[in-house]
């Protein structure tokens, strides 16, 4: 989550003065095909899938970059159902995408599908895009908005199965499996003192001269109700933050699990957290188990404060 | 769901005459990369792979043969969550399953896996199998207790999402996704006639002198809440009947869906139903969408009676 580029902020205007208007889009993806989010060099990357079917449903021409900022940069393996994007796009192809054909073909009254700009735009990026990438909603952004900076918040899910009956194997690409049964308030415990604003060096991996510090709105372990009665359901862990450093989530996690199972005490993962040192031991759990499932942003009228008071604290 | 094999009721004791003991085992599977259930001559198989598990684990020697029985004999592709098995394994090998290594290492207490030899069995088991099947639960049979012919009930789901917003790429291969929003008013209508005893013909491939005669005792179709508030969630067909004849839920549901389309008037799927003639044009839905989720036994009291019951209704 490290920031590669600094854009000036305020987005440009619905049609702002070099032709280009800024989307707001909705993402989900299985983590599992990708090297992460970030566009590599000769590796599969979903900004790289998306900018790829921007720019042929949006007809950008070769000599523009089509960019795809985001709000939370997944690693390599980490799953999203709710993250945010944001692309500047040519306001003369956008008003073209007029209804194609294979439109309404239903013989009895029933429901059609949007005829927004936004659905048709949406509908046509997964036309292209494979199966692991979905664009769940595309709207004008609000003036102001940008994915990455605007965002006042992110919010991870791990989830992890510890008794045979809870092991789905439909599911098995997003939820880590384990022997060891997990003690779920112990572990619970262990996250409590983590709530509020912390250094998080611990927990991170460093970047030359980039605040670790990072606030913890709500963070919590959880067991869902089992499949069947007796059987053990799957355990969540949730954790909402202003933003999180590069592998932070699955180092916490790493150490929660090691809390669960019984290797570590209760209180070790707040002292780590106290000693704001980072320890090569802490154990990362698997990319496997996390998704990120929710991105907030504040009211559309407070979003361009909110992008300059996130790039002053973090943005560097 | 065909009968390849007739076996003498009661099933043996808990150390019968050959030595024989029943094992109950409660089993799920993605089913993408199985060609169904059956054992099939060169190709992959849940079965197949249980029963090679199964004979391994319990060192069945190599003249005995090793057959798991199934509760649903599910096709090419269908899933299981609740599949229920039985297989007749030597008491000696049951009663030699002591405790391996690898058992607790915890330095602080905490959860403890379950050491009962059904468990000991289920771990081993699923430390054989390969990650698209897992053993949920394996206990010793109850009197008179089979699988497939003491069942009282099966239970099906099938899953569409028929919104960019609700095609989570997680879940894409056990969830179908379609472009055209569904009416699920309009199809929990035309399933509503299906309940009660049906002779099922136009929906089922006919076997020549097998009744396709069921009892559906529940049916209906809704919709889960969305993701994010203003997004349709996922629409979810239950159905529970005695049993099923072969292809008989993926034909319901493909008429359903032409009903929720709107290619289908509401009353269509019953007429059908009504005339009892196989029709070749009906649609059947992909096997994607479909899993096996809960099978239902009546009280241990009752087992071999209704397994008497059930062979005379079906199995010929």
């Amino acid at each position: 989550m490290t920031a590669r580029t600094v854009e000036p902020v305020g987005s440009p205007d619905p049609s702002g003065p070099d032709g280009l208007v800024r989307l707001r889009l909705e993402v989900a993806y299985d983590g599992y095909g990708f090297h992460g989010w970030a566009r590599q060099p000769g590796l599969r990357s979903v900004q790289g899938e998306l900018e790829s079917a921007v720019r042929a449903v949006l007809r950008v021409p070769a000599e523009l970059p089509v960019r795809v900022a985001v709000a939370g940069r997944t690693d390599a393996g980490v799953h999203a159902t709710g993250q945010v994007c944001h692309a500047d796009v040519p306001a003369a192809a956008l008003a073209a995408q007029g209804r194609g054909p294979g439109s309404s073909t239903a013989a009895f009254p029933g429901p059609e599908p949007d005829d927004t700009v936004g659905a048709r735009v949406a509908r046509r990026l997964n036309g292209l895009l494979p199966a692991d990438v979905r664009v769940g909603r595309v709207d004008p952004a609000p003036t102001g908005f940008d994915a990455r900076w605007s965002a006042a918040w992110r919010r991870y899910e791990y989830r992890v199965a510890d008794h045979p009956g809870a092991q789905d194997p439909r599911t098995r690409g997003h939820v880590l499996w384990t022997t060891r049964p997990l003690d779920v308030a112990a572990m619970d415990a262990a996250a409590c003192p983590f709530v509020g604003e912390h250094d998080f060096a611990a927990f991170c991996r460093a970047r030359a001269g980039a605040s670790t510090v990072r606030t913890i709105q709500r963070i919590g372990w959880s067991r869902d109700e089992g499949l069947r009665s007796g059987v053990p359901g799957i355990v969540t862990f949730s954790i909402r933050a202003d933003a999180f450093c590069h592998s932070m989530v699955r180092a916490l996690v790493g150490s929660f699990l090691a809390v669960g199972q019984g290797r570590w005490p209760v209180e070790r993962p707040a002292r780590l957290l106290a000693a704001a040192v980072r320890v090569p031991s802490i154990p990362t759990a698997p990319a496997r188990g996390l998704t990120l499932v929710e991105v907030g942003y504040p009211p559309d009228a407070q979003l361009a404060d909110q992008a300059q008071r996130a790039r002053r604290w973090r943005g560097r």
